[in-house]
């Protein structure tokens, strides 16, 4: 204890010494002025930071820098202030899709050019200050002493006010499909070993190890959110954790060789960014990660499209049917003749399964139907780093692209292709081409990639700077083919959809899937919107209504929610590609509370986020785009409530039908998941709604503007 | 000593029991008689097999075999023989390009198929012996108990008789451009630290690994050759020897992770080689690798032509210009605008220099022209493992690509483009198919390409399977274009040319630029017809006639050959891409000798290997395509000598104009290499001409069919 506190006395006569410096110590305030970030250098010339919010601490005074490997010596300390920039911007845009039909990006911005003396070597750091947080990021410039160079460490601290709370998964090289665990940080390493739970590829890297997007919150009551903003060309950046004195650094995913990036300048990082409000909705409504990105470089994106879909994929992972069309595991791509081949009967993208997804779909007035497991290889696709499983343009026999095209465009239904890459991702780029090109020919706008397992070229892990600048090849190239992408196993997002809008969607978290895998914990969807979705809308796939897991047992033979939780999420899990994952069998059981999901947008010109408290409740108003119609879901997690909606975001005067789908009084997720309410009634925006939410459970409710009054007729205000 | 002997003692014993096996011990005899082959099995379930020509022992009983990684179980020993299968083929083909018009492949075959009781798994070795020599390989075939699977590595062993006399480069993960130690088995670990001379990336791996194709020569007087044919997607072979017993033994080049080969059954090995003869001669007319290669895979050959091509390259080599447009080093692809910098003034690649190249070859009659340094990146290509140095279709602004095409095509000129990728496989892959369609576009049928440096993916080096793999694909990617590829730095070839002969060069050795870089061996090129040519021919771009080198010091400020040996060397290093590699304004100084290039011929009918001693001399005599013409060419190592040759391969009783380019009596590489002597006369087939060569000296001969008795007049006989 001694130790420390001399420790912290020493840092404290550096700190004064620094100030000395005429501009050794610099100051940035966020527009509305909430927000103070102060830069200044260590007495060594180390270049720190640190962050305050209304006079609270968000990030105490916090290093930056590079370990290099030789020759290059490090970029660390011994710097000075070489020169100081300051601006400001205020700009609103439009996105493609989105939450809200314009997002305003207002910052305060301080680029600190530094310049390390004994190597004459400049590095800028670049601030942005939002009034929702901090951007920082390194920029290098081509210079005579800094060539190329090979990142050893990237040294970004961020050092906490004390022992926190951390919403955390593991930090890991391959996977982030890992439960959520809420703790004091000096309580992650003891917790972390059961946090590990297993995945088809996984590389944690350290006892204290977290990833990004981090939520946490201060013991003063704030929530704070670490994470990056356009991640491109750089390894992604984990956090390891100093549970002695609660400072996270930055821990870059390493290549094979254990080196974590490598730079030839002119080039920048990408932005680390501290989200940061005493209120949690603000987190939720957060547009900072989007800002830090560049515009929109796609120029015409009318071929970009919102979808709600259904897919030939629940009924393989609940074992109703199989991607692979043979039992027979020695078939393999360029030796099997699959027409010659005996199906095992069970295949489940066969043209006629299909077309009936594609009629039940169409009914529903959906835009799309995935099929997996349409494409020759799944008989032994599987692990062992195999580099050439699927040509991605072959299907099985069983499965007629022509017919189906035919079928789905007289339907009016768009197919979403899919590509498992087996995480082969040389084998992928190879035969990108002509599997895009296939997608045009056959009428796929949109595809769903895959990369299960261990990647290839081997020794790579899904998130290194090879696989970061492989996943926007992918999206890049699918723009030349006007082709959306929701790619799954990347790289958790940070925001590139601003850029690449054809980015319609990733998983990069344990979704719906992991409900037939064991399960995932009640609370998982009401963390997932303050961490995972603010780098970018996900894949989650709601919409399971037969919660009933008969194939498996015990407390994993069910979906962990109520019926209802699941409409909720097509509100509280933000994406403009929303899958209505159940089997249509299964939707016809329920088709009072379906149509919801029918009637359910995906694309919003505003967003309300009414309610959050991240690991219990959220509830969000939305409303749809182009419209004057408002949906609202809310979400539960271990514990059920009642809440009070107050509509007070509908315009005044303004009358709507509301219709809300809610769990009923003895709904339970693990008993009675499909007890639920349907209420139709008259609203306006003062109306106060009270809604029951059981444990796990959650509601929808659609508001519809009435244009014709007569429809009010018979309806009563809805309470 | 003690020990060693009662080890061959139980060797001896146990080759005894293994006899009394009913299928356990094998013997394949070649067509002719000469060779025999045993294979047998250990007291173990070892397979071995040895080697025997005409009485003498080539290979000692050698065992086969393979170490995996876990799970999988070795696949060394506990081996029977499940059954043998044998088979006589006899059958000519004809190369789309090559030494000879037909080729006959002519061998025994016995696939042996082992069961590894304990496992459960089978392997199959099949051999195939030829007159000049041994193949087999190993098959894989897919069952239960052999899926996927890693290889630790490769056991195959070639135990030779005794410490006999090789002629070596050293091991290496990335280059082969070393020059050849010719020593004892013993002496090779004395003589490693000396060989490894610098490179740009290389990776030795052992004091005693040496690479192939090796040429050794017995005490007993036997030529043997050991390589490896149809090297597919499979890690290169180099040998290590154990130099106490003399035993080589197969080293895989493995991958980032030393990992040595990643294989799904079905699959086979490459061939492991081994020729022999009592004759130097028969080593180079061996066209057994050819004939293990797979018969050609494409229909339509006709757009694959030979070629005599002049290049913008050696004038960069010995720095009279630059690749690069500028000299800042700073300049970066999608960063830098060129038509913005401010050049060199040096530039090789301009489109005025280009125009004087293809007026030259276009008057010499030859048919292509190479130009290096046309695109933009070579203001820092080079090192640090950059990613995205070139995009091979951005030309320098002063490189016209659609002016020199005009041109070109109106002088009967092809261009010959270059892809330098910088080591960099992921960039050259995905922009390929542009780079490609580029070169159709704009009249270039084939392409130089190059990988200097270190490899991308990081950690792989050259001659990995993952690398391998990589090559071949650009030049099937190539096929579909109609290119032809010459593929630098790429791994050493192994006769796949007969089933791609797209692939019509490649350097994989020392080539002509080292004269530039310090000068090579006087019997460097007395040796590279039995080793490295044996795989497929090589760009060794001879025709230096300016062979002082003015830039250079001392003994390396020449070309270590003669004028004459550098016409010899047309002859001598078979290619059917075969560059006159010096400037107009060096050829124009010596004219008279330069009608041996123009006339010299790039693609034959027959070829007579005349006389032949490994690192002393070749002397070659071939028969042009579809013509009566010969050419005869001849070279020299260290030592002057006087030959006599017989042109009794000439047609009885037809009449030739022939005519020798000779070095003079005081011919000297290091003091005058431009002595030479002219003489014209006829010959016939009883015509021996006494022909002297200098030190590293030689000569070339044209013997033209006179059709027209008239063109005799004023001829003397020529002797």
């Amino acid at each position: 204890m001694r130790h420390y506190l001399s420790r912290l006395f020493l840092l404290a006569l550096l700190t004064t010494a620094c100030s000395f410096g005429t501009m050794a110590q610099q100051t940035l305030t966020s527009p509305d002025g909430q927000l103070t970030m102060t830069f200044s250098l260590t007495a060594d010339g180390t270049p720190q930071y640190k962050l305050d919010y209304k006079d609270k601490i968000v990030v105490k005074p916090s290093k930056l820098g590079f370990e290099l490997y030789a020759p290059d010596k490090d970029l660390l300390d011994g710097f000075a202030v070489k020169s100081v920039d300051r601006k400001t911007y205020d700009n609103t845009w439009t996105p493609v899709w989105g939450e809200t039909k314009t997002i305003r990006n207002h910052y305060n911005e301080m680029a600190v050019v530094l310049t390390q003396g004994a190597t004459n070597r400049d590095l800028t750091i670049r601030f942005r200050l939002f009034n929702d947080g901090l951007g920082f990021r390194y920029e290098f410039v081509r210079q005579p002493n800094l060539k190329e160079f090979v990142i050893k460490e990237e040294r970004s601290q961020f050092a906490m006010n004390g022992d926190i709370t951390a919403f955390w998964i593991p930090g890991d090289y391959d996977t982030q499909e890992y439960h959520y665990h809420i703790s004091k940080l000096s309580e992650i390493r003891g917790l972390m070993k059961e946090a590990i739970t297993p995945n088809a590829a996984q590389q944690p890297f350290s006892p204290t190890g977290v990833q990004t997007s981090l939520l946490l919150k201060s013991n003063d009551g704030l929530w704070i959110n670490i994470h990056e903003a356009a991640l491109v060309n750089y390894a992604c950046m984990h956090l390891n954790l100093d549970d002695k004195n609660f400072v996270f650094t930055s821990w870059l995913n390493p290549d094979v060789q254990g080196k974590k990036g490598y730079i030839v300048p002119p080039m920048t990082s990408p932005w680390r960014t501290v989200m940061v409000s005493d209120d949690a909705r603000d987190i939720l409504a957060s547009k900072m990660i989007l800002n830090l990105n560049e515009p929109c470089k796609i120029k015409d994106t009318s071929w970009i499209k919102p979808m709600k879909y259904m897919g030939v994929w629940w009924e393989m992972i609940t074992g109703k049917s199989t991607w692979s069309y043979t039992d027979d595991s020695g078939l393999k791509i360029g030796v099997t003749d699959y027409s010659k081949e005996k199906p095992n009967g069970r295949h489940g993208a066969t043209t006629a399964n299909v077309k009936r997804y594609i009629d039940f779909a169409s009914a529903a007035g959906m835009d799309g139907v995935l099929v997996e497991g349409w494409n020759i290889g799944w008989e032994d696709w599987f692990g062992h780093f195999k580099d050439n499983v699927f040509d991605f343009v072959t299907p099985y026999p069983d499965f007629d692209v022509k017919e189906i095209h035919r079928y789905a465009a007289s339907k009016g239904i768009k197919m979403i292709m899919h590509h498992e890459t087996s995480g082969s991702t040389r084998n992928y780029e190879r035969r990108m081409d002509k599997a895009y090109q296939f997608m045009v020919d056959n009428g796929y706008p949109a595809v769903k990639s895959g990369y299960v397992g261990h990647i290839l070229p081997r020794g790579e892990t899904h998130y290194s700077q090879w696989l970061v600048n492989h996943y926007l090849y992918a999206v890049k190239k699918a723009a030349e083919y006007k082709l959306c992408v929701n790619a799954h196993e990347a790289v958790r997002p940070t925001g590139l959809c601003r850029t690449y809008p054809n980015l319609i969607g990733n998983e990069s978290a344990r979704g719906t899937e992991y409900e037939a895998f064991g399960g995932n914990n009640p609370n998982h969807t009401t963390i997932l919107p303050f961490t995972r979705l603010k780098g970018g809308p996900m894949d989650y796939t709601p919409g399971i209504f037969n919660t009933k897991l008969t194939f498996l047992k015990g407390e994993h033979s069910y979906v962990h929610t109520t019926l209802c939780k699941q409409l909720g999420l097509y509100l509280t899990m933000y994406s403009p590609l929303q899958m209505a994952a159940d089997l249509p069998e299964n939707y016809e059981k329920y088709m009072d509370a379906f149509q919801f999901i029918k009637d359910v947008a995906v694309d919003w010109d505003d967003s309300k986020y009414l309610e959050a408290e991240p690991g219990q409740y959220i509830t969000i108003a939305r409303l749809a785009k182009g419209t004057q119609n408002w949906f609202v879901g809310g979400i539960t997690g271990d514990d059920a409530r009642t809440t009070t909606l107050k509509l007070d975001f509908l315009t005044p005067g303004q009358k709507y039908i509301a219709t809300i789908y809610k769990d009923g009084k003895d709904a339970d997720y693990r008993t009675k998941p499909d007890s639920y309410v349907i209420k139709k009634g008259y609203v306006t925006s003062k109306s106060k709604i009270k809604v029951y939410e059981a444990p796990s459970g959650g509601f929808g409710m659609s508001i519809m503007a009435v244009k014709d009054k007569a429809a009010l007729k018979g309806l009563h205000r809805l309470k």
